[in-house]
């Protein structure tokens, strides 16, 4: 009986594997250099996890199911509601600021293509406990850091850096109505995706002007006129942020782009992506500051910002720059042996050299040839033979496959 | 708004996820060492998949959902099927033998109780390409490793090995109906559950004799008389094995225990379970032989071996034992800032430090012993602390903590 996988996963064979775990390798690896935490949440929870703050699309997408008990449960979209509901619970015993990364398997039905599938992995990287932005600055220098630390540069990539405060305000000063803000803001964080002209009609639809929007938005940060006091703030994070930016020596990556509203509700400031400097793949990374989501989920106001980098684009843009590493299995030795009365001195040598090595031993009894050709298939490095005579002696010599 | 997490998982906040790292690490390694590739399949797969050969337990406990296209999918509550569907795609081109591992996230439900969740991760270990007990020796002496890498010994642990033509060959022996074996198996496999006087009465009910079946399976192999080819084949396989398994020095590990069944219908041959002596927790690990499952999936015939150890009986039990390793986060330095106009310096001393080193930066602009207080709690080995003078002389010292 043949049976098919579901569409839109991925099997991942051993080769396919070692690209994953490379790309979790170095993800692992730069969190950890800044001071982040693993940690990890169930991959079922309940769906109303998902359906309070992260939007309209999300929950949507979910896969949820009836447990026995005929509650209803989703599996993860997407962690952050599950890192709320985690710090909400400990905050007080949590040494602040809390920061904390973790690889996230999620799942999410859409249609799957290029660059989107519906079994995904996430980094997620969150920073809590202050409003500071030298915490914002300090998750985006993470971002950066990974990428480069894949080979990228700036000719590869760059972030683009939002803020909802101040965007709100500058829809606001369009005549945008206040209760279409939400609306409006959903359809200019689909720009790339529908075009300039569908956005102007959907604009149309909603009876506000959309060229007077994207004008103004685009318009030079120095150069934006705010008069209310959340757009002031907005303008002011986003400055402070440049600021902080600079230490990092990063402001190259940098580019402020005030189309950039990302879909979750949660985001309260600052919103960033990292993007390929083509745009010829999806966002790559995506975050934001979300200063009232530990208190949405039962605990004490606790200000955070984090982002979500997925594996599937990133994999595609890696692919594409010819920066994924050649596989290599790293089997050190094999172990060949000529005929089944020496195996017991093969196991022995097999079992001492394990001590510091990777090493496969013959166990199917073939002829010497074809051992050698399993060596090779298998890229080990090195050979050792054990027949009559290494049995005898107990000396055995290797070779350079 | 409080939600609660569903029951039967865990929440892995980073001293717990540590924890977790730890024994995957040790997994991993132990399994490389031995040639075996890691590989990881969806986590949902088409429902019947399970249902095929996984037994009666197994589709009764997994978390199924219908999908937007109304096909019945289910959360992975083992690996072996999928990596028999992934073996059968694509057997032609992977080198003989498959060596593959893979740490897997799984759901059942069952009722939560000591050793037993609903979310838990499972190493699978598999070879797949002969009938020789060498394979099987092999996958037994990596469990074997991977207990003693935990700093467990014979004192702590042993491996209980039965096989499942001999055992069904004395069923019929014992005047059990052919078409009765399955279901008396699997009423030993759950002796140590119910006890023997349970085992006794369900034994009456099926019109079978419990004691002279007990008896039969208790009785040393070396006096057992078999008849049929069958049981003749299972007899030699399990002495062959014996003796493979002795070129690995393990044999002091190993108990012949013709009670053990699996639960599985895909076992052909031998059979073993990871015990701890006092026989306080449920099995560690449990394994066996299936020689037509992949042909079962619709692939050609190859035959194969492979165990899975669970992640929440060997961590109760290596508590038990007192080996788990003390926490610690590996924070090399933290940063201390005195002032927000040093924070470009102290950000260009993290940064060059974190070529190297785990490097914590203030961000809150707190007081310095507010600052200390927290570099403690994070554990972190050195601080720096960046002022005016560090800031103009470029230059600033690092003391331990």
């Amino acid at each position: 009986m043949k049976i098919e996988p579901v569409r839109g996963t991925r099997d991942f064979y051993p080769e396919q594997k070692a690209i994953q775990n490379y790309i979790f390798g170095i993800w692992k690896n730069i969190c950890e250099k800044y001071g982040y935490l693993d940690y990890d949440g169930p991959l079922l929870e309940p769906a109303k996890l998902w359906q309070l703050k992260s939007g309209t699309e999300i929950p949507e997408q979910m896969y949820t199911l009836k447990d026995k008990s005929e509650r209803i449960l989703a599996i993860r979209p997407e962690l952050t509601p599950t890192l709320a509901r985690m710090v909400a619970e400990k905050q007080r015993e949590m040494a602040k600021p809390i920061r904390l990364y973790s690889v996230a398997r999620c799942w999410r039905y859409e249609a799957p293509q290029s660059g989107r599938l519906r079994e995904f992995f996430q980094l997620n990287v969150d920073i809590l406990g202050s409003d500071s932005m030298a915490l914002d600055a300090e998750v985006i220098a993470t971002a950066i850091e990974i990428m480069k630390s894949f080979g990228l540069t700036a000719k590869d990539f760059y972030i683009r850096l939002g803020n909802r405060k101040l965007i709100e305000s500058l829809l606001l000063s369009c005549d945008v109505p206040k209760a279409k803000v939400r609306e409006v803001s959903r359809l200019i964080d689909k720009i790339e995706k529908i075009g300039k002209e569908e956005f102007f009609s959907e604009c149309k639809k909603l009876n506000v002007n959309g060229k007077k929007i994207l004008e103004t938005l685009s318009s030079d940060i120095d150069s934006i006129s705010v008069k209310d006091d959340s757009g002031l703030l907005g303008l002011t994070e986003l400055k402070e942020l440049m600021e902080q930016i600079s230490y990092y020596k990063i402001s190259e990556y940098i580019e402020i782009d005030l189309t950039i509203m990302r879909g979750f509700d949660y985001y309260t400031s600052n919103v960033f992506e990292v993007y390929d400097k083509s745009k010829k793949f999806r966002a790559i990374a995506g975050g934001g500051r979300y200063d009232n989501l530990v208190s949405d989920f039962g605990g004490e106001k606790l200000p955070g910002v984090g982002y979500g980098m997925g594996d599937v684009v990133l994999e595609l843009f890696l692919k594409e720059k010819g920066k994924i590493p050649k596989y290599d299995l790293g089997i050190d030795y094999f172990i060949a042996v000529l005929g089944n009365e020496n195996l017991d001195c093969a196991v022995s040598v097999a079992e001492s050299l394990r001590k510091k090595y990777k090493v496969v031993i013959e166990v199917m009894n073939r002829k010497l040839p074809k051992q050698i050709e399993y060596a090779k298939k298998i890229g080990a490095n090195k050979l050792v033979v054990i027949g009559d005579n290494e049995k005898k002696s107990g000396k055995w010599e290797e070779k350079n496959i």
